[in-house]
């Protein structure tokens, strides 16, 4: 049975009866919501939910046509970076689905998304295009700096109109690996400590190829977050992160106080630490009940 | 949304056509099948399958009625005990469901069993008679046994004739806890070792309450396997047990090539290994998707 996520973040994290209005839309459709997060500081609401990939599509037709119906994003503030009313929309390919699969609906959503008279980016594995890889590479700037950007050809959008449109702004869709957000809290406050483990964890300086992860201090907790992406658990799964991690802390006689998997995390992530840990070689997903 | 499953026993391991009708039967049905197991040295099949109670309890009628029409208990060989061409039919409560109701559907089992003529006893949370509690104890000397206790009136069946059945033997039913089949496989060939670690980890010689366990040589891979049932893993976790038995392992400088977690298991059951060993305390089983 094919399954397909969709984690759908849009630009309005305050205002219930719009937020219920978004999700009555996409609840029309036979999707199973695995999460509705609202966040009031950032301004932003997250819809996580798996399905048959074609109520998935419809879903998020719904879901994004009421959003962008209701949402003004000229008059939007909010803490966390944004660009437009429905601001990013990943397809994660769950289960019997391949990654082209995923990316031809995330471009039946764009195309759709593009005919309402919103510009759509194609991002991750639904571009070739370098530049349009990373999400953070097309938002830079955020909502505000779309009237300038897009006087250039270079930012010609993949769907919809080649003009900043003020209510609207700019929507990001494609494919993605399903993320891991995974923290593992250190008892120490010696922020430079932390900062060599981040390094010796993360792709970026030499670590594991799939970790994106910053130091953050808990000041409250009087301890320091490793705050992680882990991009590809098949690649770089969680347990070895971990111990990694732990390694590094106990050179310098640090414990680890907790850790926390924050949000949905995909059953086959976890296989993987199973088997580490209970020295399970043949365990298999099919045997897992719920 | 409630969850039942049940673990059909036959006695049938060898006649593929045979086991096909029984399980077309059960099939009629709106069951998940976790899995068909077929023995044929045990000449004996496990049915596991999960559903909403009711589609369950009718699932299994089907599948009863059918076993007990095809298989001739006068005929029958096998190397694991048994009573009955059902022989033991246990309804495991998964998910917002209670033991008491999961009771309700194992007594309306065996009355549909009892009013097909087949004597059924019930076990395990389903009786407050001390001695049904165990299958072991009401399989005592087996089928070939049931003609003579049957003349007994502390055997009187809960449902169906108080005679003996020639062809469909006596069928067990009732209610338990989900089991948990864990083995692991020690790197010794030394089976006094093996006794000892067995009598510290096992409920019945002072050590976990919930743990069943006995050392089997592994002949072939020159290893001795600790072979547990675990009976309720919320009260005696799987992490506990197996890392008590490294403990006491390494104290005869013995290790662990590998372990195995045997049929079904409850993603219950795995959580707690998970918050373990990642050190995630708050972390919820609502957060997984597959």
């Amino acid at each position: 049975m094919k399954r397909l996520m969709a984690e759908v973040n849009i630009s309005e994290g305050k205002d219930k009866t719009l937020i219920n209005e978004v999700r009555e839309a996409l609840l029309k459709n036979d999707v199973e919501v695995i999460d509705i997060d609202s966040e009031p500081n950032h301004n932003r609401t997250v819809f996580t939910y798996i399905g048959d990939p074609q109520n998935v599509l419809q879903g998020t037709k719904d879901l994004a046509a009421k959003a962008v119906e209701l949402i003004d994003m000229t008059k939007h503030t909010g803490s966390h970076p944004r660009m437009g009313a429905v601001d990013v929309v990943p397809f994660i390919p769950v289960k019997d689905i391949t990654t082209e699969e995923a990316v031809e609906i995330a471009k039946e959503f764009g195309k759709y998304l593009g005919s309402l008279g919103v510009p759509v980016y194609y991002y991750e594995d639904a571009t070739d295009n370098p530049d349009r890889k990373s999400l953070v590479k097309i938002r830079k700037g955020q909502y505000e700096a779309f009237e300038e950007k897009m006087k250039h050809e270079e930012w010609k959008p993949d769907e919809g109109p080649f003009e900043f449109v003020p209510k609207s702004g700019a929507t990001v869709t494609g494919v993605r690996f399903p993320l891991v957000a995974f923290n593992v809290n250190l008892i120490t406050e010696n922020i430079d400590i932390c900062k060599k483990i981040v390094q010796a964890i993360r792709g970026a300086t030499g670590g594991y190829k799939y970790v994106r992860a910053i130091a953050l201090p808990l000041e409250e907790e009087k301890m320091i977050q490793i705050s992680m992406n882990l991009v590809n658990y098949e690649k770089t799964p969680i347990h070895r992160v971990f111990e990694t991690i732990k390694s590094e802390a106990r050179a310098y006689g640090i414990s680890v106080a907790g850790t926390e998997l924050v949000g949905p995390v995909p059953l086959m992530a976890l296989e993987d630490v199973l088997d580490h840990y209970l020295q399970t070689h043949n365990f298999s997903m099919e045997q897992i009940y719920l």
